[in-house]
């Protein structure tokens, strides 16, 4: 018989605590930790409060929670010794069904790993969804994590515990993140679809207007009908627009979605999660026989992420009216125009066609726009969900210090113009500048000494800044700031410095009101509010520059890996994300 | 009537300073404060008593000194304004015929230069030797100097003062320096031999035993016959060895020499200037008709450089049995194997015959060389000559430093394993650690994030150490304080590296009674003593492991850049070289 909350509030603290026997292994103390903030409006608070209480029970005790686990397909495996809970996870993940090398080379990293960490390898290992890997990946993750320093994998090794624990949780209560797990297969499906090249070594890449693209739109469509929406297009651009009427047609429409392409070589979630949360509130409403009395529109926007052709923010840019002529003219690496692409695929390919998915904002109430993280916060903060203060404004320049090459042997200490070494001082100035606000971002990507030789002291490094910052002014600031060090650097060094504007980009504030409900639709699942900065570029960036817009993030795993296959989520987090979007659209009136 | 040392050292303060007029452009000042150091053992004591004025007479008179100069191909040249020694000059130099695009430029490059330093731009612009320019390379000078950060333009412009006024001091003294203009003579004909590709376009490049190698190793053995040594040959590795007997046939010979291969497009006087300056000794012995007590073995070694095969210092480890058997099949970039080109060189190419070449320590003085500097040390201070007092001990590595590449918008500050700035941190604690030592160096040459992407945290970082120090054990803490921090700093970052050891060298401090020659010959010159170590290894290194061994150093023009084609000196620091070598040669028997 599967558990209840009510049932859970209601129990005496000892039978409570033994309902929540075997959450974390070997480790009642933590359920009966958290039982004490009884009563719970979820599970999601309940795993919150079990989370804070592992948090705060310092490093000595976390240590303790991570040696009551097993090894993985280890001797209690091998012995029988297991907790039923870990003999059932080794199991379904197929470890007990080792070849003998793999045995071998998990007996191997389980010596090392603990040799080095002092603590045994823990892996949600288990899914359907979310977790589910095989055994290679299992061990491709063993060798990955082995390279983390310490205190980076205790906390990664405690970020596991927490996920198996939530999955233990589920079973106690019988409950599928349902809608969570509809949206996870429907990513699936979608990520099938890749361009020639990276489908075949299992990559997703889907560039503008390629195949792939058209492939996945037709797949972003079909689920749209199938979930039930009025109206399914395919606009000139390429973005597939779906409508759920509200009781009141005339009424103004809230604007929701987010983009369908892809980096290359890129993950499952990026902008894909903002088309699918939505898509599963509408299955949800007509699975209810509801209509909201505002209208939803969603958009899957063809292109943000600029890989086929320097366009980037194509999808969203054309519904403000930002597409830039000059574009249709762009050709590709095979030397392929826009036009030409768009032809091919069936669009008219006529700047009157683009100009024409201009939106009247007069006729919305709003966007917002659901995306994964794309950063570790959410994950090493164990939050679910985050609401966004701001997309960050940027800038990026590329710049080459000049001194002067010399040889690294005769040249003393006190007579040297090292162009790498000037660059090296403002690197640590950015880091620490850009620390200093708290939330502002720098970072040097590009760092190169070009022909550099051991024994040549660098006459010039190459490198780039990207500085971002909540507000504009922020980040002017930080923008003057470090050009003043770096101007001081060089006079100091007799090294001078070449910089090239290449990027500039205005800061996206949320709107008051559109943030201010994100935050009660969070609120009300019993997740703590987390407000943040976005530090990645968005659509709403564009629809921002003719409406009030707020977005919503969404935990990534794996430190917030992203633009990589490594991004992840949880189909539980994605439930949570439906959840407070369906909260959002049922209080689109509220203020 | 030209004027000689006596007659300045006789005159009253006034006289005195009539004869030295016109020396400084305009600034009768400093000859008159250098004349109240009378006597003048030399011309050379006389400079540098200038330079010195200059140096204490600090930064206001500095300028006004720079000031006092008439601009290149300027108003003055055209209205016919100038001194007459700068109408010589600047006529010689050909400025009077500049072409109308020349002068134009050359205007230009006045008006930019004045408005950027706020004095003229000085150059010495006439020869015979040392500074005899084309107009293009003035102008290309020009161009590189108005690029300079003002502190070091300002120190190079007065350097060029001071050359200025020793040409002037030769014309008023009607003194050539006659040994440094035969050598200066010789290594311009030995520099017309340079490797296809190299030769056609004016570069020199000579790698171990290319036809232009070969010929410039016939160049040195008629150089050597010509000055009348009484063995020259070439050995089974190509050394060129001229012995020049004392009057005791069985006394032990000094051993001497330097290395005639040069790098890719290096300077002309990197090695050679060891060979000819003691060829220029027995030249000027032998038209004295004078024998020496001991007898002088000069090597001319004919690899030194690892260019063409990975085997430096190969001519000198010959005469030590440090050849290595497997450089005999060792491949160049053509295929070719060292045992191949010996033959094709006429060589045996047999490991007996280049066996034979090791030499018995024990009928050996000592090893001497002299070779340019490589550094700017000498240039910056207006000495001539400097005095090894031991040749660094170094180590090389190749690192890589592996952090967490994640989005440089979506990563806070606190959250990054950032691997570049952990190297910046690791450049800039370099930079401090091998400071604090004094005569220590260290570098990181080769700096580069791999893949690196502007809006990406580096996750990786690879770079180079190279790490010198007078002796092993200075060297060795020098390492381990790096390295220290390098764990401390990977340690707070969360980010790892490896580290490959790709050289080491023993440091080759100088031999006592060797250095000591080398510096009672230096101050027999009336040239102030400076004892430096060599950053750079040499041949002596080499020799240093069987017998005694101390090096002199040449000042290098051009801030003392090598392995370049601007390297450079000049005939009256040959001159110096070649008086302090004679010097060293008369008193070999002293201690």
């Amino acid at each position: 018989m599967a558990l209840t909350l009510h049932q859970l509030n209601a129990a005496s603290p000892a039978e409570a605590a033994r309902l929540l026997d075997g959450l974390y292994e070997n480790s009642p103390w933590i359920a009966q930790a958290a039982l004490a903030q009884r009563p719970f409006r979820s599970l999601a608070q309940l795993k919150q409060q079990m989370a804070a209480v592992v948090r705060d029970a310092g490093a000595e005790r976390q240590l303790t929670l991570l040696r009551a686990h097993p090894e993985l397909a280890g001797k209690a495996m091998v012995g029988d010794q297991l907790t039923p809970e870990s003999t059932g996870e080794q199991t379904r993940a197929g470890l007990t069904a080792c070849t003998p090398e793999e045995f071998g080379r998990i007996q191997e990293l389980n010596a090392a790993y603990n040799a080095k960490f002092g603590f045994p390898f823990v892996l949600a290992v288990r899914g359907p969804r979310g977790t589910g890997l095989s055994r290679a990946e299992i061990i491709a993750t063993f060798e990955r994590r082995l390279e983390n320093p310490p205190d980076v994998e205790r906390a990664e090794a405690l970020r596991n515990v927490h996920r198996i624990a939530e999955v233990r949780l589920q079973d106690k209560f019988g409950t599928t993140p349902s809608e969570g797990e509809w949206v996870w297969d429907a990513l699936e499906r979608l990520a099938k679809h890749s361009d020639p090249g990276f489908a075949e070594s299992g990559q997703l890449t889907v560039t503008y207007l390629t195949d792939a693209h058209r492939a996945a739109a037709a797949q972003v469509e079909r689920d749209m009908r199938d979930a039930g929406f009025d109206e399914v297009a395919v606009d000139a651009v390429g973005n597939v627009v779906g409508i759920y009427h509200g009781t009141d047609r005339a009424a103004r429409r809230l604007l929701t979605g987010s983009h369908y392409d892809t980096v290359r070589n890129g993950g499952k979630y990026d902008g894909r999660l903002g088309i699918y949360v939505p898509v599963a509130c509408v299955r949800s409403l007509v699975a209810q026989g509801r209509r909201l009395p505002h209208g939803l529109e969603v958009v899957a926007f063809a292109e943000e992420e600029g890989q086929r052709y320097k366009a980037t923010f194509l999808g969203s840019g054309a519904l403000i009216g930002a597409f830039d002529p000059a574009w249709l003219d762009q050709r590709d690496a095979d030397g392929t125009t826009m036009r030409e692409a768009m032809q091919h695929a069936g669009l008219p390919g006529t700047l009157e066609a683009i100009h024409a998915l201009r939106r009247d904002p007069s006729r919305y109430l709003g966007f917002v726009e659901v995306h994964i993280e794309q950063g570790p916060v959410l994950n090493e903060l164990d939050l679910p969900l985050g609401i966004v203060t701001s997309i960050n404004g940027g800038v990026r320049y590329a710049c080459e210090a000049i001194g002067m090459a010399s040889h690294a042997g005769t040249t003393p200490m006190d007579r040297r113009r090292d162009a790498a070494v000037a660059v090296a001082e403002l690197a640590l100035y950015v880091e620490r500048r850009a620390a200093q606000d708290g939330d502002s971002v720098g970072t040097i990507g590009i760092l190169n000494v070009p022909g550099g030789s051991t024994n040549v002291v660098p006459g010039r490094c190459q490198f780039t800044l990207d500085l971002r910052a909540p507000t504009d002014p922020q980040r002017d600031a930080l923008v003057a700031d470090v050009f003043a060090e770096l101007d001081a650097i060089c006079a100091r060094r007799g090294v001078r410095c070449t910089r090239e504007l290449t990027m500039r980009a205005a800061a996206a504030p949320s709107d008051a009101a559109w943030q201010s409900r994100w935050e009660r639709a969070v609120e009300s699942l019993g997740v703590p509010v987390h407000r943040m900065p976005s530090g990645a570029g968005h659509d709403a960036m564009k629809l921002h520059e003719v409406m009030p817009q707020a977005m919503l993030f969404v935990r990534g795993q794996n430190a917030g890996i992203s633009h990589n296959p490594l991004e992840s989520t949880t189909a539980d987090d994605i439930q949570l994300a439906v959840e407070a979007y369906l909260h959002l659209l049922d209080h689109l009136a509220d203020d």
